[in-house]
């Protein structure tokens, strides 16, 4: 049994690091708060007797011995990064209920078969250096090093140099710490579990996602001045398109969901006609081929919107994670965990990304999930009980050491 | 005659004081550009012999004293502040033209009747301090002194903090400094009179105008686990509204205009649905009560749109300007110069505002324009040829002497 109260306080004392006043954390990926808590992390497994090694791109690995060292380890993991106005459970819970685990496997001298470890992935929110899960991605192979390194966030710095600024490009070639199988806790983020009452989701895959950013160029101009049939206003052409965004989404309803959560206008002046708006599309659905049909409509979109009001634009994708299916036997692993420990669950498919997708590739991998109030995540309020925490740190446990057995 | 190298030069020599890389010219109010361009002002105007005093909210007056010391000063003025992204002639040819006009007296030896001085008015373009013509707001009994100092810019810098740090504000009591007429020259910032092939603008008076600030409050939440249903998305709401704002201008055309110049989305980032959005409204027409109707449409439509939307609002008037009529005499003194110069003129309402729509609150005034090529301004590419320079200021001089002899 994991020490619940334990869990909750190292939840709470590290959401101090990049804490906000409205009880959220602002933990921007590569900033002195991240550097903060890779440290208090490092410290803590330490204590615990684990070896920690950072890898090329600032994953770290905290490893516990196992009785037999030709078995590959179990990891489990999550990330410490947050949004800017990011929740105090959001990827954190992953890796302090991971803590908890490794705790309590300590505490008892137990002796796992393989050796058994925590991995705290880097850059996974995507917020500061785009796209998401991108050291977890390098891990897998889906990104090169150089890839990553080259990230620009929207001041031009770069990944690689933030990295090396914190002091965690490590030595280690990223991808060669190879594990047998990840489980990664996390928070649900949507409203299912909270809505049907139950505590656990069993995680059978994640939906397809895929980025895009979009700049479109019209002509700075005088708003007092410049007749209405003159104008090449950047600002109306994006706002069209942002409306016809949140359409296409409802038109692959239930399951798709299509957003604009980022825009930069300029220059930004209340008396100026914006000359260049630049935003972000996230698209995502379970099927693959929807989404496709998604990103062709988005496409025309952009040329029957913004050809007639004279403005031209760009569009890049910039990302995409294919849907990704979880491996069978730690689905497996996680039911009879959840049984043990004595939840209601439901299986489900998880709409956020997760380093989970991305290792998937490379190693079996599956996740957990617990409710979270309202559904609400990447948000200060972002709230999931005391006994939530300690249910999924305790199922996670249940599933490592089931896994451990076979 | 005046001299058209010698403006041109200071014209050309003034832009690299916050001089763009494309051209332009970024001199916001205030800042240390805007300082280095008030003592260059300064010290050649004392160099023609003026006495160059300044106001309490950093309004400066450089005067060169006439035969008669009973009249009322004529004065000539516009501004020497910027857009973000502004160009080298909006508001810096009035000041500067003004001041070729008085080199020229100068170096004629020409005595006027009343004393002659030029006036550069702080902050009219309101990009950093809303509202625009702010200190010739103050300077015309619109707005008391506090009301400026109070104003803050998006980085919550105070008016009068920004005023004393680059030792500005002056003495003065604002208003104190009178004069008995204003001639401002200005570049058109529209199409007309380069379209009709026209060189001057014999300008009759200036729109009305009314900024408003709106703050759109949905929730942030996930881009990929939120469903749609369960959204509130405030920049959906917000560019919803935008694209009201431009059918709102259809619907009173071909007069009004519309605008959103400035938009701030939060916490703006790529997979976070926008909690919060700020945006500024910029709605004008010739006719108060045509914006009246403009402005009971403006308010139905945010309510209209963002309720449906779950999310809530605040609408504020920040600004009003009304439509505002010159001075029927100094007109008759710029038709006369024109025809003096020999350049083809037309009458105009000015779209754009100006100071000189607050100082006739308290004084005769007019205006003079001039062509800027494609109507372009509040662009780093505003462009007005040194011929067009040239005529202003030509006209200005004569409009100005015309006045005097009467
Ligand atoms: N879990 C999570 O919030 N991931 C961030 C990546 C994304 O789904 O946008
Ligand atoms: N002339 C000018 O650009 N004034 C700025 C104020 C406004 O019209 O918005």
């Amino acid at each position: 049994k994991i020490n619940p109260q334990r869990l909750w306080d190292s939840l709470m004392e590290t959401a101090q690091i990049g804490g906000t006043p409205k009880g959220g954390i602002k933990r921007l990926t590569l900033t002195d708060e991240d550097r903060r808590v890779r440290d208090w992390f490092k410290a803590e497994c330490e204590a615990l007797g684990c070896t920690v090694t950072v890898d090329e791109v600032g994953n770290m690995f905290a490893v516990r011995p196992g009785r037999r060292a030709d078995l590959a380890p179990i990891a489990m993991g999550s990330h410490l990064d947050t949004q800017p106005t990011g929740g105090k459970f959001d990827g954190v819970l992953g890796v302090l209920g991971a803590l908890e685990a490794m705790r309590t496997m300590h505490d008892m001298g137990y002796e796992t078969n393989a050796p058994v470890e925590i991995v705290n992935w880097a850059n996974e929110e995507g917020s500061r250096f785009a796209p998401a899960m991108l050291a977890s991605g390098v891990y897998a192979g889906v990104f090169t090093p150089e890839y990553a390194y080259s990230r620009e966030d929207r001041q031009g710095l770069k990944y690689g140099d933030e990295l090396e600024r914190i002091g965690y490009r490590g030595p280690e070639k990223a991808g060669a710490h190879k594990f047998g199988a990840m489980f990664e806790l996390h928070i649900e983020q949507g409203p299912i579990l909270e809505n049907e009452g139950r505590m656990i989701g069993v995680v059978q895959g994640v939906q397809g996602m895929r980025w895009y950013e979009v700049t479109v160029a019209g002509q700075d101009a005088h708003t007092g001045a410049t007749p209405m049939y003159l104008r090449r206003n950047a600002l109306l052409g994006a706002a069209r398109v942002i409306d016809r965004i949140d359409a296409i989404a409802h038109e692959h309803a239930p399951n798709a969901v299509g957003t604009v959560g980022l825009i930069e206008n300029r220059p930004n002046s209340r008396n100026v006609i914006p000359g260049e708006v630049f935003f972000c599309v996230d698209l995502r659905h379970p099927d693959d081929a929807v989404l496709d049909v998604m990103e062709g409509k988005l496409r025309r979109a952009l040329d029957e919107i913004l050809t007639p009001l004279k403005l031209t634009f760009e569009e890049k994708r910039i990302w995409h994670s294919p849907a990704v299916r979880f491996a069978p036997d730690l689905i497996d692993c996680v039911r009879i965990g959840t049984e043990r420990a004595g939840f209601e669950s439901r299986d489900m498919v998880s709409g956020a990304g997760h380093d989970a997708a991305y290792v998937a590739r490379v190693a079996p991998t599956t996740m957990i999930f617990v409710p979270c109030a309202g559904g609400i995540s990447h948000n200060e309020a972002e709230s999931t009980t005391f006994e939530e925490c300690a249910a999924g740190a305790q199922v996670l446990l249940e599933a490592v050491l089931e896994y451990d057995r076979r």
